[in-house]
């Protein structure tokens, strides 16, 4: 039998780090459900040290998923570890991923440590963690510019201390595949004991080697790829989870391994991500992108397809597409659509939010014929934001533009539940409703993004309006969706401002 | 002193065959000038016998780009071959690319020809080229999948004949780096004369490897990579040049060779394709990504930055970020607009249309302050559509959307050069606007594809709507912007009915 890969998610700690894809608790579950359904291994749930936030996240991810290890993350010391101890006390399977720099740069530079200091540390830290979970992971932050014989060292003791998982991140996205498959290859020979623990990756993608450098290093001797959906995450991002399954599953001429993923799971994944953050996957993104099987969707290819294997090396649906089908429409009933939600892994927390969700549905159904379960996300992801979250909140509006005259838009807003009507003009009538907003929140933001996607096919699809707002320094997405777009540009703008409203300032680590 | 790697740019043939990545001359154009200022060594510019249209705009790009090598793509037959013949004629330096598939899945089901036959008619084809030129490369189809001992065969027959550069694509996107780097040096060891020629690979992103593939090629002896602007080809794409580039670049200290491309162009280069195309570019892209430098755009980090290099491998100036100055405004003249176009590579056919372009910028900078490149490019993109080619055009709109109300489009249409008056309700204004167009034009395409992304940041930049239309099986994108998205979606629907209305029949070849 083969060994098994072990996927390790990072989407919700490392990939929830990019500038604006910051996720709500009810967001983040609602991915862990999704990780859990595709049969993810180990859900890095956060960082429960950076915000109470990030902890009550980790701790309510622990208390639902039943089947995946969720992890925390955690520095090498005691107060990082202790909080990660208590956040993911409820899992049914807890891990501990605690983490110090080994590279003489970040020693001297950042942590302002000898050598010696660092691996008495994180053999305190395993310690530490020992109090609450057998199953520790440890990781050398900036393993891929760190010196080989200092890794060995610190992680020969990490492992006699207790360590079960040896990560060895390439940090800044600079290693090259033979090179980091040599490192992985070094350290699990020279190593003691390296047979008794899981050797990990965790690559970045500034050079666009992220996926070949992990499946490199799976060659070398790897089984846990540490990776986000779509390739998410700082800078240029992590290794995309569906690459790297992909790639293993379908050649497997080529790998002594292979994951338990689910992969007609994946693009269900990729589409829930997506939404959240509001980042756009582009079309010729491998396996997710809309075009990656674009030879299925219908084109006719001058009869080039005279044998289906000509031009193909994995089925459409084995990776989920297609599984969109029409779901409910203006006659489906309540029980239809509390079904569907739950098959969609979508937990509503009770009868009346339920009744307030179908309402809206409903509403949504009557302008739009087929409701498919992108709609019930996006409809589901306005409904997940509770009152207390909602300074903000658009009651109506009305807009105008008209070639010659100047475009025109008022708004109806609650503001801390005090209904204020207000008005502007603007070059557009979003621009309009963006400056009549404005003039009530006041809030001083600077516009980065503004995007939007038809969540559907057809001309009376929703519209999901992403838009990225910068109030110093720190940086939030804003999501709507309508069938109106100016609506859905007043819906995104609003919420990226209850976002800022509610927002406190947290820590990122870098692995 | 380095070897030098060949970068051969394919984003006007392979990209150009994405589904919904169609573009015209003008549009070829653009790209190729912004490639030349790149010093991209070879750009193919298209497949001369897919269309009377690829014909004209590579012979187009061949009469205009004087730096880079113009190079036209052809099946191995004679009249394919005559037909890039006289495309590249004009051109200071031609290529004709010829090739045909060698494995044996293709051989058989697609060529329904033996493998004697398949050598002999490479070799013919090699010898109608060089009625043309010197410059000839030949790509065995598929060559991932073929036999190694067949590809020996078929190389060494066509380096005899005249080839001088031999191209080794993993069309399916199968391989894995240490296996392409291995067929790679298997055949320069195996094939008589390997040293003469230049040994080139075209790797696609089926597995999201086809960046590694090809770097793991040129590790093992190829000196030519072919890859395209933000990965953009058929399906997942091809190897992306940026990355390509900044791996070679940044790792001067594994990579063997360098290239003389001006990385401060590729920031432009994505930009501009991407704008032309209507795929966006995701925020977690390598190099060209908004999120790829994000440690530059003034994000916090807690006090981590103490240094600047314990985070970076690559500076965004280097890529041309930031590059993105304040150009014009309303105040500018007649000349710094000139000027400004010049700069960014945007040829102005007659006076004529400069002023008509100039009173359209006029226009423009009333709504909006700040007139960024960007905004030009979106500008002259509109007014790069000839009146003969617009069948439909805006004249004028009025839209109104309410609470309460259906939303509410009047338009004004030429069609045909007759002034038509329509209105339509729809879920939003924008359904209504494209149902309104509908009752007029009744094109009965689907809409697959809604976007829109604002083209610079603040919130009175102008949006830029891309829809992707299908009828009958034939796909296209429009792209239509303005400060009032109403107003651009309209455009980008007309626009994108305006392709169908002109588009033609033509080739898509698999390499």
């Amino acid at each position: 039998m083969k060994d098994q890969l072990i996927i390790f998610d990072t989407t919700l700690r490392d990939g929830e780090q990019s500038p604006g894809a910051s996720m709500t608790q009810e967001e983040k579950l609602r991915i862990a459900r999704q990780l859990e359904r595709m049969r993810v291994d180990v859900i890095e749930a956060g960082f429960p040290a950076a915000s109470n936030g990030d902890f009550e996240s980790v701790r309510a991810i622990a208390e639902t998923i039943k089947e995946s290890t969720v992890c925390a993350l955690a520095r090498a010391n005691e107060n990082d570890i202790r909080r990660s101890g208590e956040a993911i006390r409820p899992a049914a399977r807890g891990r501990i991923h605690t983490f110090i720099a080994t590279s003489p740069i970040h020693m001297e530079k950042k942590l302002r440590m000898t050598p010696d200091q660092v691996v008495e540390q994180a053999v305190k830290a395993i310690g530490w963690a020992k109090e609450y979970t057998d199953d520790i992971e440890f990781s050398a932050e900036d393993a891929g510019r760190s010196e080989i014989d200092f890794l060995v060292r610190i992680f020969t003791a990490v492992i006699e201390a207790g360590a079960k998982t040896i990560n060895v991140p390439d940090t800044v996205g600079y290693n090259v595949p033979t090179q980091y498959a040599n490192t992985l290859r070094t350290l699990i020979e020279r190593v003691p004991n390296s047979d008794k623990v899981i050797w990990s990756v965790h690559c970045h993608n500034d050079l666009g080697l992220a996926v070949a450098n992990s499946l490199a290093a799976v060659l070398a001797g790897a089984r846990q790829v540490e990776c986000t959906i779509n390739g998410l995450g700082e800078r240029a991002g992590n290794a995309a989870l569906e690459e790297i399954v992909m790639a293993v599953r379908t050649r497997q001429d080529v790998f002594p391994c292979d994951t338990l993923i689910d992969t007609t799971q994946i693009v269900p994944a990729s589409k829930l991500v997506s939404g959240v953050t509001g980042f756009p996957v582009q079309p010729n993104k491998a396996i997710v992108g809309a075009n990656a099987f674009s030879h299925e969707s219908g084109i006719h290819q001058d009869g080039v397809l005279k044998h289906r294997e000509t031009y193909e090396i994995m089925r459409a649906e084995d990776v989920g597409w297609g599984a969109n089908k029409l779901v409910l429409g203006k006659h489906s009933g309540r029980n239809a659509f509390r079904s569907r939600l739950q098959e969609i892994g979508i937990v509503v927390a009770s009868e009346d939010q339920l009744n307030h969700a179908f309402a809206r549905f409903k509403e949504l159904a009557d302008k739009k014929h087929e409701i498919f379960d992108e709609d019930l996300n996006a409809l589901m992801s306005d409904e997940g934001v509770t009152p207390e979250h909602e300074h903000f909140r658009l009651l109506a509006s009305r807009f105008h533009s008209e070639t010659g005259e100047t475009p025109q838009a008022e708004l109806t807003i609650a503001v801390g539940g005090k209904e204020t009507r207000t008005s502007a003009q603007g070059s557009g009538p979003v621009d309009a409703a963006f400056k009549a907003i404005e003039a009530v929140a006041k809030s001083g933001t600077e516009l980065l993004l503004y995007s939007v996607n038809a969540i559907t096919t057809g001309t009376d699809a929703q519209g999901e309006v992403t838009v990225r707002l910068s109030q110093d320094g720190k940086i939030v997405n804003g999501q709507g969706a309508d069938t109106d777009i100016i609506v859905a540009s007043a819906k995104a703008y609003l919420n990226a401002l209850n976002k800022l409203h509610g927002k406190l300032e947290k820590l990122n680590p870098q692995l």
